[in-house]
């Protein structure tokens, strides 16, 4: 258990309350208790303040001396980074003795290369020519294929397949005849990718993951994609081969990216949405048909079968109107 | 092999045939042989009953003269019900001596807790603190993570991930700081969850599957999600952070659910569709592009892309025809 | 390493240029350098010909005299299935030494049938009555399960998870009774499928993967599916049950097939479409929501859901204007 006065020595900001509380868990503000510690960062949620049973919040300075009234209050520039900071301070501090670096049921090539910081975790397998950077975990059931890299302080979920084929194949007469992928995937520092979410080897050239990346569950990305720096992707998103997706771009969930085009730096696609041309220019990008009630739906989708039809109709009028 | 007449033992209805009959097969009314059994539960495929070679069909009795005109019949109150509780029952009777409750190749903490009567299959994952109960099945190369508890009952599908970290973030100068996710998820009795399908731990409070809940394969649950009881999710669906999905929906598959919104009770969502706001009355709700040929689909969709100056040309329509 | 002589004499083709010139790597035109071998087989990418640094080139006999002007080139009727095949030779040259059959990790049931030609990676799991035929490879942490069949040199991914249970309850009052799932997976020769795709085993009869299926990451195949001959689907489309899909069809990314319909033979289907209703004659068909910046989306969304009324609109003041 940490006590506020040893949160304030560890993460810094200002503490007005008693030092010597102890916290027994961080707590969303609507159910935390009287020695649980919360935080209100976006001033919407401002009203739950008065209400919350909170021990403790952190706050900005903006609203320092009126959370102040309720009781201990630590104000730091910005609450929610501050908020993700002590969530890590609290995993630290509750953790238990871990297990060897690798896990006696991981699968894991002599010819691999893991570095000595590096977790692999349970019946992972880690190909050979594979390597694991520092202080990258690998949590159970990981598959990291032949000649793939992993760097620094990554977190790959259980689940993960990094480096299976990419899906290529050459039309032959009947069939189809399959193109060996020759390319590997290539992962920076800081990365972290979901449960189940695949990243395909490239064809010929390397599938591309730059430094700080993170990837959600269930993604697929294929074979050749290059992903920017610091982007973030929801769950359930398809990327197919050979998309280029620049650097600080969200991606909302279950948005499909088609293949061989190009995300500048800074774009935003909503959730949902088909992608199916570049995107140039930053800003929010949006593609999804409204839910309505279904009959209603019915109505309005049957005669979006007759849209192109019914423009020429509001032709037809403006020319016999004139 | 089971008969006729040890079937209607076992699980009630009134046979009109010969008891001494032994059934080889379940199957459907198209395809069955004169020793394979069947059922007729929707009158839509009435017709098929006339045709249909099965040596005993299952039926209502509203049609069971008639069906009994060409054979061996079961009459039942509800004919799909009695036919679900004939597969149970026919698995069982099937069913070979099983290995050990906890496969070998399993890899279970020793600060795990697993009820005796509970199977836990082949390169399962089970970590410290997660509790599994009793006569719940983890089938092979499942994973549940560090203090997550599934109930009673339950059937998990291979490649399962139950507890991986949330997707949760602080905006940082060039880039992301994690949120640790501190919760858990906790899944109640009567649960059924699909092949690879991911149910992230909670943030600060648990994921919640409450009792009864059936989720099929490839599905997304984010973190601090609550699934009410009995509510059937269908394969590739994805749920993001927050929902609050009510107890006894249907959501077809493919759909999506955006966080931090409410599902009342009794809310159908077909298929495909997005849901992008709370929907608190029930009812089925629909929102899906209707497919076409293609080039329908592009004079169509680049329409829409006008359809709200389209609404302006027919209100100045409307205006100039006064 | 191969030498362009050595290519010719093993795949055909017309050299033209130095048959003792050492291939490095096969390579992109844009990328390749001296010692790379490349191909073009697109006419659209002619230009990059020019300035491509690529040792040798494979091109059709159309642009053969174009490209030996600059450098070595391999004639070949069809470049991309030349290309292909010549992934698959570089692939034999480098790879190592194997190890044996069926990995000491996988788990696979004394009562499951595997050809002994058949390779079965780490942490596989074949479950009892399981068939798997000559030259199929099972990468690591593939499951097939009980009484699944694959056939001859199929490759299934990583994360494959073949015969899970359908999804498939009867209502029950205040809940759902599970329909046992006791038909299997039936999967033809060489077919492939995807990383963490899912092919449920049938309610009664089989569920039904025909020679030469083409299956990319993260799909759902439901239970008794059948999917023809040569078929090829991308990755994270979702197919729900007893869907009947024909031979040579194409489904692209994230498109969702609806459950007891047919798609007939030659069908292709747009990437991001859903398929609500059976598709009888070949073609191209599309259905997805334009993407746009946001602020049109939200305009043209909002008019969307007064479509029906706008027709009536037109149709009231065409009445009005006669």
């Amino acid at each position: 258990m940490l006590t506020l006065g040893s949160i304030v020595a560890q993460l810094g900001g200002e503490l007005r309350g008693d030092p010597s509380l102890q916290v027994t868990r961080l707590a969303p503000l609507e159910t935390a208790q009287g020695s649980e510690l919360s935080f209100l960062s976006n001033p919407k949620y401002r009203q739950q303040l008065a209400t919350s049973k909170a021990g403790c919040v952190i706050v900005s300075a903006a609203i320092a001396d009126e959370a102040a009234a309720r009781g201990a209050v630590i104000v730091a520039d910005d609450p929610y980074l501050y908020f993700a900071r002590l969530t890590q301070l609290w995993k630290r501090s509750r953790s238990k003795e871990d297990g060897p670096a690798i896990h006696p049921s991981a699968v894991v090539d002599p010819e691999a290369v893991v570095d000595p910081t590096a977790r692999i975790g349970a019946l992972c397998v880690v190909e050979r020519g594979a390597r694991i950077g520092a202080n990258t975990v690998l949590k159970p059931r990981v598959m990291v294929a032949e000649d793939c890299v992993v760097g620094e302080r990554c977190i790959l979920h259980p689940g993960v397949v990094v480096g299976a084929d990419g899906f290529g194949f050459a039309p032959v007469k009947g069939g189809w005849e399959k193109i060996e992928q020759l390319g590997a995937v290539r992962i920076g520092d800081d990365v972290e990718v979901g449960a189940n979410t695949c990243i395909d080897r490239g064809a010929l050239d390397d599938t591309v993951i730059e430094d700080g990346v993170k990837l959600d569950n269930l993604i697929q990305v294929g074979h050749n994609c290059r992903i920017g720096r610091n982007t973030a992707i929801a769950g359930c998103v398809g990327i197919a081969g050979s998309a280029n997706i620049g650097a600080n771009c969200t991606i909302g969930g279950a948005a499909m990216i088609l293949g061989h085009l190009t995300l500048a730096d800074g774009v935003n696609i909503s959730a949902g949405s088909f992608v199916a041309r570049s995107i140039l220019k930053p800003g929010l990008y949006t593609g999804i048909f409204p839910i309505d009630e279904n009959a209603s739906w019915e109505k309005n989708a049957a005669t979006l079968r007759q849209l192109y039809q019914l423009r020429e109709r509001i032709k037809a009028l403006e020319k016999s109107s004139k």
